[in-house]
């Protein structure tokens, strides 16, 4: 099968650079004793799981947790703060054979969910989530709250504490390399710190879970951690790609589109690639990066540089000059197959039911269903 | 079945507000001869596309046209430029019985649809694409190109010349109603003038197409025009709030979301309403609208004027103060149940498998199956 035999858009998977991707994380990981949990919720697929040597692994939603463990695997972390609303659910999955973890950040939830599991009487394996730079969830270490709630966690003979975890979700925004090692050294800090500060209290905390994919990457002192989680690394983007994470040719995910549209007075390419497959996702807003949804090349991969998605409808992507140069129309005729890398893999992966894939930029062998 | 027994995120369609919105458009659309085609992007579901008074129906992809073709409707226009890696599947579903118009604005895509409607025999109803606006696709009718291709068209014994179609994307950037009733005048003066060019070529030109939600339901005078489209009317959106054509009461669409985590320090709620369900669409970026992604509402839809989804993560939103106003967190507990209004129902729409029938403001009577 070919590139010309899948009507478009349709999710291009190079299953090289997928693998690369995996081992380069793998050969990165083994220079330290150090478990590995994925992030399912970028792949949200069994058959890449498979690929990955993981420690269980970790999801977003209640709906990867039902997915990955109809899949066999047991252990999942549920890494989103939980809500009351989901706690039946929750326990229905510990009941049906999963040793499901949980994160809280506050004591009003860890009551909850105390209250939830004495009246079931399940036990569950609880995380304290640990807010490492003010970037979303989790409790600052520093905070009374936190030793109130390893404490209460403790005390409670149904909740057992697992230990910290935190996501420098900082990283993302990095200016550079090294940012990303200083954000990574905080984010290793502050775990470890904050486990210290729950056993300077007596308390047993086993876990400290740490990690983003630029992190992980690029972190070279793991020391007191016990496991790392990241998810978009096994496929980089061009987030990945402008935070210097990967290089072009590390990008395993594209989106296949067909040109359907000449607008030569506006120097404008209109292609079937909108956000119902690229997403709306920006990426990076920096000065030096012109905003656009998507690295256009051909379907060999090669970049046209001078190209950008620069506007997504529904069904529409509109190409455009980066430096207002004549678009050469000819290069482009009406039904060309272009691809496109997007800006935030995570979010494109997860318009589509499918990875066609792609395997020694020959031809496509085969796809994987997801989630 | 109350909000309470739902598992968030999830959609929420007030049903009393749909039938409003669509009453309305209906009430509007009765003062002249004209048929209306709804736009089947925006729902997705039969269920509702079964309340409207419509001609057959409009889709953005061939999935939509094999969604709504499966459920009994035959006149489907599939209103995006058409690649020639989707004709075989085009003209499989006319085959199959599906009265199927495309639409064309350039001869190259309209000399390879002939070539392969006349490889399989299959006659096919073409549209050409006017371009009335400059914001997207098809061609200006002033290009000499647009009568070469009228009778390219004309020419071929497969290809039945079906009318002129325009959509006047430019309404979704009016600054007010005397603006978008501007827009509306130019959208329905540009197809007119197109037919015209057609028709003093001694072409036939039956049907004349145009629409957006905007410009119908503002527009009085649509002489010489045979049909409208529009969409995302039936549930109206942020958007459309912003640009006046609906009311808050007439937003039919919300996503009841779950808070999930305080983070008093920095003034923030955290919800489990992120881009997974949301999406990340922004909307209308105008300096005196705060760029946000969603109107927050308590469960019976009270505003609360102050707050807006500042950001959103893949499963996280976070919710900030406009104004810098302190939160009360005491309104707000663990697993509170909100809801948000999005900037574009179509994009968050997109986001679900199922609409959750909210009906007088009271219960949660079924849900709705969508693809």
């Amino acid at each position: 099968m070919n590139f010309e035999q899948i009507e478009t858009p349709a999710l291009i998977l190079d299953k090289n650079i997928l693998c690369h991707n995996i081992n380069k994380m793998q050969r990165h990981l083994n220079n330290f004793q150090i478990k590995f949990r994925v992030h399912g919720k970028t792949a949200k697929c069994m058959e890449i799981i498979k690929l990955i040597n993981t420690q269980g692994i970790t999801v977003s939603n209640l709906h990867e947790a039902e997915y990955y463990f109809s899949h066999g695997i047991k252990d999942i972390l549920y890494a989103v703060g939980i809500a009351p609303g989901k706690f039946d659910h929750v326990f229905d999955l510990i009941r049906r054979g999963a040793d499901l973890s949980v994160i809280v950040d506050n004591t009003a939830a860890a009551e909850m969910l105390s209250e939830k599991s004495n009246q079931k009487n399940i036990p569950i394996l609880v995380y304290i989530e640990i807010d490492c730079d003010q970037r979303r969830g989790g409790i600052d270490p520093e905070d009374p709250e936190f030793i109130s709630l390893g404490l209460m966690i403790n005390q409670n003979k149904n909740l057992k504490l697992q230990g910290v975890l935190t996501h420098a979700g900082k990283s993302y925004q990095a200016k550079s390399i090294q940012e990303i090692k200083l954000i990574a050294k905080q984010e290793r800090d502050c775990a470890v710190n904050a486990a210290k500060i729950l056993r300077n209290q007596g308390l047993n905390c086993p876990q400290i879970s740490i990690g983003s994919t630029p992190t992980v990457l690029f972190n070279q002192n793991f020391q007191g951690i016990s496991e790392v989680r990241a998810g978009v690394y096994i496929f980089n983007d061009l987030t990945m790609l402008n935070l210097g994470v990967c290089t072009p040719d590390e990008m395993a995910l594209s989106v296949l589109g067909s040109v359907i549209g000449h607008q030569v007075n506006r120097n404008q390419i209109i292609t079937d690639t909108g956000w119902m497959s690229l997403s709306s996702d920006r990426g990076i807003v920096h000065p030096e990066i012109p905003l656009n949804f998507g690295l256009v090349t051909d379907i060999d991969g090669n970049i046209y540089s001078d190209l950008i998605v620069s506007s997504v409808n529904q069904e529409h992507g509109i190409i455009s000059s980066k430096n207002s140069v004549k678009i050469d129309f000819n290069n482009f005729p009406m039904g060309k197959l272009i691809r496109i890398f997007p800006n935030h893999a995570c979010a494109t992966a997860a318009r589509f039911r499918r990875y066609y894939l792609w395997e020694d930029k020959k031809e496509i062998t085969g796809f994987w269903e997801k989630i």
